[in-house]
């Protein structure tokens, strides 16, 4: 009797494979020896079901041959492969979780994408990454174990000689927290310095991950309007946080002002609040000189967001944070529940790059080619565009903001969409903006360029002011 | 005036830099030009500071050479490196956090360190991952970009097929999750299903890092506890969420029974409850058959974790979740917040290794290797401990209880300390036990033996011997 239930689950385990798809007609299966071995069953009941399944028209079995997947039993489509239960009670997280709107993940548009955040492949630093793995991936240590949750000690001390050289930072090794990008940070920062209600302040507009992950823990957003001067720090309200981009606001590229920075950095004292300063794309800047980061000027406020996702890849998951003193234990504390710590291999490669100087010659080499693309951008626009565009944010960055002078916003779903037929992946800034309060009236778009190659570009821009002319 | 606030904070950094040790004596500092590309201050203003700093005594300028860190300088041991001041407000998330056991980070003992978890950094499969490695690497797209939060497509379709071949489990590639580890996803679970103040149930004794990341949410735990058939499921109360192991109950090694199997899941169908079902060692058995997983009996109940810390190493962070098809959006919105997608290379990597068979080559080679290390550790604990111990839990995984007939548990700290010192590391079984509870009354340890070689294993239970025969 326990034979025939073996030998039933088998052959029920069987066709769902074939009608999910996941057998194809044509395919062999397992021997019965292989098949009961890892099933824990014997090879007669193996046998009993393989035939059963011949018998039924499954499977098709010849003498001394593996069984195979009899033709004509694709699944058919449209048929639902898994059936879809409603979930049981979620929290209240994971409610928040579901009512933020949904990102696409669209596939890159054929002639010039411009999405912000994509990176060229071939900017990659191939070899040196490949070396500076095999070497890691050698010198792997006699115990495989968990690590320390802030990443690896190395690499901790590797960073914080960089961020001296590179921002004027300057912090304790034990003070920086190695994340799964920078993602991860804010991410950490929501859970452990917001309660359900809190309010945040959040420039606006301003990064939408951002703001989803400290809605999502619960937090009420206060959006703060945003000048060329970065955040309007005159207008702070009372608040637990305030998420700032001060060397480069997103999206709109504004340099926070150092009256400014004094001004945040008074609020934050005064009202108790933590400031995530989120420095994504520091290293580039094309004609203005450095300022330094707020985390320079008050340690003890400021919690500093790095990432590798600008310079090296957003693929490879790598960021890092400088966090208070105070506040090193429980960012400790809460990387080790939420994962453990940051994948080692990763991060002895990042060490090696640091050490060597590799990772800044590379750092210089793509800052030398993103001020080319932005010189061509910024040309190509001008030669296409005219006084038809205004641009925004270009001193620094990756991207700029170019708004569509005349143009009402109301048109940039049409725009998108005559973009995307024609090969251009375009993106709204209008989402951007706090969805309570008012938006632009002019159609605006951010220009990521750090992903596209002179031709694109001048391509890209070229079919933009086409389309532009056809939905004046 | 600006120029000399700049000098300051040059002459400020480069002091802070030197008191903390990241600057040692006889350290070059970089080239004046180089400082002030940097800093984006003048020639002038960098030689002004470093001038200074000569004359303070902190460097040693001499002409045509570079600056370097004057000696004497060294921090003095014992300094406190950074002033700790109190954080500000924590979310209520933080404080339950701070208030857990913390674990510490010992160094492994000298000749043989029992730590559950741990693997022997030789059964690592170099040059599979290498080649894999380089080839992903090479491989890389034309474009690098954010990925589908839920993991690489390609990925996941290996896993399902191998889940089906080596678990029986059935699937579609949707319902998988790829994660940073299986702590992640207990995490992403905790956060998506329970909200303060829910009951969830919990093994006791049970994994203690499953138990913080649902208290960490605010779960309150209901401790049920278990036998040789694993959790007694008699006795289940009414809860959110129910964690188990049930292939082998982690420490006791309990197998869940085919009955208790179906009463587990009866019961999460009849309280509205998911059970989350962690297959951390699912891979190795030794004297039993496998038992097909919760999941493959209600794929509608149970979010599977899986694990490829125990096969290849904890340090690659890599495991995965099959999810309940009305969790999937669930899921993948909570893991694009919370870190956008595992990291791109080792997913390539690990697909590669599942499509070329060598993963499951590797998987029989450390079984093997395991089976091996169970059977010198069983023989050697007969031989130098006969009847003084009584083991549990050896029928599969990676580790062994032992129980110390005769001695109280009260005796674990001194025989921990004996053993440290003789350059043994024993790990109390005690601290998995609901602190609320009654604990065992016979000291007991795990052993774990996945990182230690036949001498260490020997030697290590000879040295146990000796310290117990003591203790006595």
């Amino acid at each position: 009797m326990e034979q025939d239930g073996v030998a039933r689950r088998i052959i029920a385990a069987i066709k769902e494979q074939i009608h999910s798809g996941a057998y194809r007609p044509g395919d062999r299966l397992p021997s019965t020896r292989a098949f009961a071995a890892e099933w824990g069953a014997s090879r007669t009941t193996v046998t009993a079901a393989y035939n059963q399944l011949d018998a039924e028209g499954y499977l098709i079995i010849r003498h001394g041959t593996r069984a195979v997947v009899a033709p004509g039993l694709e699944r058919k489509s449209g048929e639902a492969p898994v059936a879809t239960i409603s979930p049981r009670n979620l929290s209240a997280f994971a409610q928040r979780l579901l009512t933020l709107p949904p990102t696409a993940l669209a596939q890159p548009a054929r002639i010039a994408d411009f999405r912000y955040g994509d990176l060229s492949g071939a900017d990659f630093p191939v070899l040196a990454w490949r070396r500076a793995s095999n070497k890691a991936i050698l010198r792997r240590p006699a115990r495989l174990r968990y690590g320390d949750p802030q990443g690896s000690s190395v690499l901790r001390n590797a960073l914080q000689a960089y961020l001296w050289r590179a921002r004027g930072i300057s912090c304790a090794p034990d003070q920086i927290v190695i994340v799964n990008g920078s993602q991860q940070g804010l991410d950490l920062c929501a859970r452990l310095l917001l309660d359900p209600g809190d309010p945040f302040v959040i420039e606006n507009p301003g990064y939408l991950l951002a703001r989803h992950a400290f809605v999502a823990v619960g937090g009420i957003a206060l959006p703060v309007s945003v000048d060329t001067d970065g955040l309007r720090t005159d207008q702070l309200p009372p608040a637990r946080l305030a998420y700032v981009t001060p060397s480069h606001q997103f999206p709109l590229g504004g340099v926070l002002s150092a009256t400014r920075r004094r001004s945040l950095l008074a609020w934050a004292t005064g009202v108790g609040a933590y400031v995530v300063e989120d420095d994504y794309d520091g290293e580039y800047r094309h004609d203005i000189s450095p300022i330094p980061p707020l985390q320079a000027l008050d340690a003890d406020s400021v919690i500093y967001v790095g990432t590798l996702s600008k310079t090296l890849s957003p693929t490879l998951r790598l960021g890092y944070l400088v966090v208070p003193a105070g506040l090193r234990r429980a960012f400790s504390e809460a990387k080790r529940l939420t994962d453990r710590h940051a994948p080692m291999l990763e991060q002895d490669v990042l060490a090696d790059l640091l050490a060597s100087g590799a990772y800044e010659r590379h750092v210089r080499s793509i800052r030398r080619k993103s001020a080319e693309r932005r010189g061509i951008l910024l040309q190509a626009l001008t030669d296409h565009l005219g006084h038809r565009v205004t641009i925004a944010g270009a001193e620094t960055g990756l991207h700029v903001v170019a708004w569509m002078n005349g143009i009402a916003a109301a048109r940039e779903p049409t725009l998108i969409a005559a973009a995307r037929a024609a090969g251009i992946g375009l993106y709204p800034v209008s989402p951007l903006y706090d969805p309570g309060g008012p938006r632009p009236k002019t159609a605006g778009f951010i220009l990521g360029y750090a992903g596209l190659d002179a031709d694109a570009l001048r391509r890209g821009v070229a079919v933009l002011a086409t389309i532009l002319t056809e939905h004046r």
